[in-house]
């Protein structure tokens, strides 16, 4: 049992191991969030598509845990595919937290994770000497079951570093505004990456008081990773180099 | 010109495109960083080690910039190999703006960054939706020039994330001291992962009071990540896979 990290998207940020690991599977667990280049590249014999079931519902994660223990326990060889990297906003840890209390032995195989490569790919350095020694991830869609805010965006305004919103464009203007209220400028650089790494990825820039127009503007839509600091104003476009 | 991450060290860990472009590359420029396993699968010839110069003295940075620059001129296949992510603690971003400036080319790819492959080979999830909503990556080993600490320790321990410190073997009795100060629990578990994805790997787990003699007694060293957080608690051993 391997869960496995697919990177962003483009096959090409597979790791060397994923790629031979999806390879060798009897079976590939997969929802939508890898995409469809990387998916597309599993025969279709053995995906098993966790992402929704018949009838349009979503898969619920026990179901995804359940199916996993069955699989194994059955001697398959089992990939469990997530989108961009498993212990990043993935619940990876609710899956091997089920394994091992199943007997089940699994490894964990990384993946590049979009918090990074979004920024990346658009040339934008997550930390630098100058100008941020250090970077935070966070989820800008929380649990909603959750009695209050686990996000604290005043500490992370304060401490003074990039940061990086996972899954942020539609509470984009509550969080941009809790960080105003936190003290964070108004003229603090922020980027917006929408499919990074997808051969129709976006990048959109703005301020912290301008991002909500500019993202309205051009229409970014998820999937899209928001990068926030002075950083941004370090983006040297990269280009595809030819060969 | 391919600014390349290596991953932490196990050659399996490069990305398809990153193993592509240095089986491509006539020079690859690397320092000791990417590790031993994935510098032998270079061939000796298109090696260029930048990490020391004859005499011993460490290469400067301007130097690395500069020949960079001078090897792209010759129109040569160049791959800038750099250990982990290379826009992660590792001055990528002072490398595209000197290509930048100079007008030269240049793509970036991600790698697996260490700060998210230690935990993860270690079976910690980084983040958890009952436990942390964020993780922080900081650097342990800061710009000593700097007047002032550019780490605020206050901030960080305030966001309630996981915190991850890369560099982080020297100073670990000043920011753990530091973030007690801050009022984090003493009891807070932390984990060190020495070496993480080589054969050699080690984990050594304490909590925010009782690490600094775990590591001494253990013998830590460079290089480590540390992790500090509720989920080092929802640790799950991982078991290589034997295929």
């Amino acid at each position: 049992m391997s869960l496995v990290g697919s990177g962003p998207g483009d096959p090409e940020l597979l790791t060397v191991k994923a790629r031979r690991r999806i390879d060798a599977a009897d079976v590939v667990l997969h929802d939508k969030l890898p995409g469809p280049e990387i998916i597309d590249t599993i025969p279709e014999a053995k995906r098993e598509d966790v992402g929704k079931r018949a009838g349009g519902e979503r898969t619920s994660q026990e179901y995804t845990n359940e199916r996993l223990v069955e699989l194994a326990r059955e001697g398959k060889d089992v990939v469990r595919l997530k989108g961009g990297d498993p212990f990043v906003f993935g619940r990876g840890g609710e899956e091997t937290s089920h394994l091992a209390a199943n007997g089940i032995d699994f490894e964990v195989v990384p993946g590049i994770s979009s918090a990074l490569a979004a920024p990346e790919l658009a040339g934008i350095p997550t930390t630098h000497r100058e100008h941020a020694s250090s970077v935070s991830f966070v989820t800008g869609h929380e649990d909603p079951t959750k009695e209050e805010s686990a996000v604290n965006w005043e500490a992370l305004a304060a401490t003074g570093g990039t940061l990086v919103v996972l899954m942020g464009v539609g509470k984009l203007p509550d969080y941009t505004a809790a960080l105003r209220e936190a003290g964070m400028e108004s003229d603090v650089p922020v980027a917006l990456v929408e499919r990074a790494s997808r051969p129709d990825q976006r990048v959109a820039t703005g301020t912290l008081d301008t991002i909500v127009d500019v993202a309205e503007r051009k229409g970014i839509e998820p999937p899209a990773v928001t990068v926030i600091g002075q950083v941004v104003g370090e983006r040297e476009q990269p280009r595809e180099v030819e060969r």
